[in-house]
């Protein structure tokens, strides 16, 4: 190999694959960081190097050459916030709140968040896993690499640990990686009704302990909110959580401000989600202890909610915004991210750029991941989609086209499989 | 052949193929229109019978037979009102507009129709044919199996006919059934700014003859909106079509309520499209004359209007609602009909059933079709898809996922290919 000089960002030793004649959007610091003309090099599962195709060696022996003819490379969707396991469908529901059928004429016909739960119990294993692989699957061949994953629709010790058993084997199985947050306090399941502390206590004291021992969770979540749980309850679980070594994050501020925002971003909380409700307050409490902002525009959208989260604010004090699809079978039936791009610009008013970033680092960051996740930089891991786009704009733009070519994860072809 | 008798429905000679173990939504007359547990078969290009599994005969002896294994089948969707032959891109214009910059500094910049109509004078005919297959080859993965194409970023003749002229290829091209509408009345060219009413000669005495001369287009559409022409304008347009036998239609009260409804309808146009501002008026002038009105969900939201048309009005005067994805560069970026469906119930208040309808039977409807296309009824062309769903539900609520396995088209299987 015979690298052509450039000391400031010569071509390294150790490379295996190279991906040449590319537009590459590092989206390094949240920023397009637009390369034209450029090229990536891959050692092993991480990102060796960005940089002009003239800095390139001008042979290259033993390295794989992939030749992308101008197309875009940005890095793989990050979807920090999905509820993907779940049985049962929601499709009829959905139709009869269109025809006219009131949402407790649903609830009294066993309808909603209780019909997931119902269903999720009544699944075997397999059949949760069957179900969330092909979503996975789908997923993969919409440029999403990292998916966190949710229980809290099992709302038993059994479920629960079977939907994050769930998760644990999807990260085994498919490309993606999978990082699974235990979510036992999503809602009060109807064997609890009018007993939420009662249910919290089991959430604590039976819950929380075995998640930990079987190590099937890296972060505990919350539905803060009337219709779930207050804030005191946040805490006891949140405390708890943290003793046993847990990330936390919460649901926050999506229907009234509750407050969560600032229990949860004092208590170091990774991410606050939904937020459409959150005060000044709140998100300065976030600014000040570095809490990622998620936003979910594809429940706003469904849920036909007006109040849109404060983009705004949340520029001013520079809390990193990132987008989600907050997949699942009510509120969002999402499985996609680019329709969550063009959801976020259109509804929320945030830039392309934004947008973008907030699938990408933001969205690692919402994880804890953002040292190896969500850019393409040097040392992370070679996680990125071929887009066959004139401008990364295009991502958000259209709607009902995902126009990709490739899926890379840790330097492996995922989609097309070869 | 052993036919089990039936005499309502009995099984047919001259069947080619036979689907088999379908669940089936004919949307005759614009309802479901399910039959579970059946069958679908074909003579030729067109349907020819669609009754129970058990009506079938018990051995088939040259009739190809393709087990649907459970599958929904619905007819395939008809595009009523697309845009689809254009050179150019808008998206970094959709990209500068949310990041702030204002509509009069993007037309100042050269933005909006004005580029894409330089862009398409520009585009040599096999430029725009390559890039109109392109998406047509997208929208029949998205099982959109009959295509409108209006003309309108010619706005001179050479171009005008340039744009018909790729409609008509595409039409023997692709195996989607394209019909091609002439839209010189879109909007004032800039070479005649100031000069509507000339400009409005000139398509008149000029362009219509030679688009009739050529046979390439069956329908006249206008646009009638304070940015563009005046009732008046749209009148003389219109009875010049007439005389020379063409259809007419009408973008009419996308953005005001101009009038262009209650005109169009009067004179006998196949539809009015957009409609947000249409008065009771005008709705019962269409339903007087039988005029289809077609949704455009699309442009409505992106164009993040909040005056959405008259759904309950069309309802009571029993107007049949048509819903397309309005594809164009500009307004309405859609390239596929399964998120246009979900903005019909979610943004417009559409039953599933009536979004499904408006998608097929209605869509058919608006291009004077209803006798060939739009439902699965003896008879008509064997344009169906083949959806792995639960539910036809699942086509309005869910994004982010097309999941279809087969489209046929005039009894040939066009997607996937063999």
């Amino acid at each position: 190999m015979t690298n052509i000089p450039d000391s400031s960002n010569p071509f390294p030793e150790n490379v295996d694959q190279v991906f040449t004649h590319c537009r590459v959007a590092t989206m390094a610091k949240g920023n397009y960081g637009i390369m034209e003309n450029a090229a990536l090099a891959v050692s092993g599962k991480t990102i060796a190097w960005v940089g002009p195709m003239d800095a390139l060696p001008e042979t290259f022996e033993t390295i794989q050459v992939t030749d992308c003819r101008n197309h875009w490379i940005l890095p793989g969707f990050v979807d920090c916030h999905t509820h993907l396991v779940w049985a049962g469908s929601r499709a009829r529901e959905f139709e009869m709140r269109l025809a006219g059928v009131s949402y407790a004429e649903i609830a009294k016909a066993g309808g909603g968040i209780v019909s997931t739960v119902k269903a999720t119990r009544a699944a075997a294993e397999d059949t949760l896993f069957d179900l969330a692989s092909r979503r996975m699957s789908h997923l993969l061949t919409q440029g999403i690499t990292t998916v966190e994953i949710k229980s809290g629709y099992g709302l038993d010790l059994e479920s629960e640990l079977k939907m994050l058993a769930v998760a644990g084997r999807l990260n085994k199985a498919c490309p993606q990686h999978v990082t699974a947050t235990f979510l036992g306090a999503h809602a009060i399941p109807l064997e609890f009704s009018g007993r939420a502390d009662a249910y919290i206590k089991e959430v604590i004291e039976v819950m929380l302990p075995r998640v930990k021992a079987q190590g099937i969770a890296t972060a505990v979540d919350a539905f803060c909110e009337t219709i779930a749980f207050f804030r005191e309850q946040i805490r006891q679980v949140f405390e708890k959580a943290k003793d046993l070594g847990f990330a936390v994050k919460l649901h926050a501020e999506q229907l009234s401000d509750s407050g969560g925002t600032a229990l949860a971003a004092e208590m170091g909380a990774l991410s606050c989600d939904h937020l459409e409700y959150l005060s000044v307050d709140g998100a300065e409490k976030m600014a000040e202890h570095g809490t990622v902002a998620v936003l979910l525009p594809g429940a706003f959208y469904y849920l036909k909610e007006t109040k849109v989260p404060p983009v705004a604010v949340f520029r001013q004090l520079d809390i990193p915004m990132a987008v989600a699809t907050d997949l699942n079978p009510g509120s969002s039936p999402v499985l996609s991210m680019t329709p969550v791009l063009n959801m976020a610009c259109l509804l929320f008013g945030l830039t392309c750029e934004e947008a973008l970033a907030g699938a990408t680092l933001h969205g690692a960051a919402a994880l804890g991941l953002a040292d190896c996740k969500g850019s393409l930089e040097p040392g992370k891991d070679a996680d990125f989609v071929i887009w066959d786009v004139d401008t990364p704009a295009d991502l958000c733009y259209l709607t009902g086209i995902t126009p990709l070519k490739q899926v890379v994860i840790q330097g492996k072809t995922a989609y097309p499989q070869g």
